[in-house]
């Protein structure tokens, strides 16, 4: 046959594609059996307890598979308790969220965080109402940064969550260490919510396992604005250009929505969403300080790296964190989970 | 333009692909300027001194930009304490690797690890002259892992250095921190250099910023197996199979050539080559696990993830590193540089 970039974009390391998320999760504890646990029915990885653990309150996230090294790259010290993996893209069931949090729940409770996706949030919501029936304190957090979906109608699923979600995973897990009560982390993480907005861009869309052709196409001189990280197409196409053009028209809205001033301090996670090189992500990190120094927003920490990831999809996407003495020292605390340290 | 795969490869975050890498270099020190610092011209990355640092051999690494995070991520505490970028897959020049030299000598010598290629063995071995003259101790390691180009010629190039060059800079990292001198620190690289073997494989080959097509094509049911680090083919095509048959065709040839025998421990670095997703990985990993497993070798640490990279290659390699106790403590000891550390 022919070489065709589409084929040969979903050639990928995988024996049977309904298998790939079971054998990926054994992988993944096979190479840190020293941070985490696995279990294949339901699926949970869970953080390895260790003596002298203190008792702390909870913290579970999880999702559709797909986006690692989110969520099940963030199960560790200073992170997650718990992540929960659904099928590429899809919801983990509610009874795999119970079984996720009876596993971690210490008795002070658990803090759910939870992307804003409807399956997600309704098997979240449900997982939370069966703890409580059981006795176990439970709060949601929900993550809803991405700014391409804002607006939408009255009554619709608001906004999807997308990196911002890493933020709060790290913040609340860092408060959490330190003994925060569920309810401190609760508002604590809302507040991380409203201080985030994210906008992505892809230079092409992603492969499903086992599919021959990406899910959506852009012709060569386009880009697609505003996608999120389940293959889906954006809010429209713009012509393609060098990144000092592309990376300025993604930050300002985000800029606009979070309403920044001129002498406020962010985090910013540039987020490659799969395919994208760390020389590349560097060229993005380096025209949005530019763009912020421009606009007098000064960066405090930047995460720069693949940590939200939308398969195989070439692209970005830039996160804002208004930030303040407390997130920041929160941020910088140590963490030790398989995709944050060594 | 219709879509087209290999066009939309092309479509990179880049400005002028001329300053592709200096402005890189400008990204990753904004990304992290509590750990590096980055000087322009000469082009140099260098560990940012802190009160209290040991006096140390000063480790120094280098060669063609392109294979990020390798080796400016690897900057830091416990690990390089200055890399020389290249130009995207050419050496940096000898009076480029002479000046990263010299900014790091404290007096008690510098370490070179180099990786087997013409251009880079040429400039690091006059750079070390250079440095000679100037009454600066130097040693040179030379990193030689990749089977594919074992057995040449006499009197050629040898095999090339790819992914166990993490394994040197990491190991020799450890002892140096540790106050190993620079012989120690010398004998202790090779050491590495002779555990250590690596076999790659491309699904799809990488392209070079500002080009339109990948350096290599593959038919749709073709894997290429020995492919190098630079988009060059490899030294054969074998059928597309499922992980389980292509990851033990990459195993088995390491292991014979390492001699390992049943009993025997390895570190086994499983390496993605630019694309490949973070599952895949892992159902890498997985699979080299059963493989080992079935032939008695025991894994004891696993590093799982992008380090060596090829651009966008689509692909993995497997190194393997015969361990013992020494190795093994130094590759678990604390290490703290961009790509190795919140």
């Amino acid at each position: 046959m022919p070489n065709d970039g589409r084929a040969m974009s979903a050639r990928q390391f995988v024996n049977d594609p309904d298998e790939f998320i079971p054998q990926a999760l054994e992988g993944l504890r096979l190479a840190h059996p020293h941070l985490i646990q696995v279990s294949a029915d339901p699926a949970l990885v869970l953080r390895t307890p260790k003596d002298g653990d203190p008792l702390k309150v909870a913290l579970v996230s999880g999702g559709g598979s797909g986006h690692e090294p989110l969520h099940t790259g963030f199960v560790g010290l200073g992170m997650l308790d718990a992540a929960i993996p659904g099928a590429v893209f899809a919801s983990p069931t509610a009874y795999q969220i119970r079984a996720g949090i009876k596993a971690v729940d210490r008795g002070r409770g658990v803090l759910l965080i939870v992307k804003n996706y409807t399956g997600d949030v309704l098997n979240f919501s449900i997982a939370a109402e069966l703890a409580r029936e059981e006795n176990i304190e439970v709060e949601i957090v929900l993550v809803d940064d991405d700014l391409a979906t804002d607006g939408g109608d009255e009554g619709g699923p608001g906004r999807r969550g997308t990196a911002a979600v890493v933020a709060v995973e790290k913040i609340c897990g860092a408060a959490a260490e330190r003994g925060a009560s569920l309810s401190e982390l609760a508002e604590l993480g809302r507040r991380v919510v409203a201080s985030s907005r994210t906008m992505a861009l892809a230079l092409r869309a992603c492969t499903h396992p086992g599919q021959q052709r990406p899910s959506f196409d852009l012709a060569d001189d386009e880009v697609e604005f505003g996608v999120g990280i389940h293959g889906e197409r954006g809010v429209g196409q713009h012509p393609f250009g060098p990144a000092s053009e592309l990376v300025p028209a993604l930050a300002q809205p985000v800029v606009e929505a979070l309403g920044l001033q001129r002498g406020e301090s962010v985090i910013a996670i540039v987020n490659g969403l799969g395919s994208t090189h760390a020389l590349e992500l560097a060229v993005v990190h380096r025209e949005l300080s530019a763009f912020l120094e421009g606009v007098g927003v000064r960066i405090e920490r930047a995460l720069v790296g693949s940590y939200v990831t939308a398969l195989d999809m070439q692209g970005c996407s830039i996160t804002l964190v208004r930030c303040d003495s407390t997130l920041l020292e929160l941020w910088n605390a140590p963490v030790r989970t398989p995709a944050l340290a060594w």
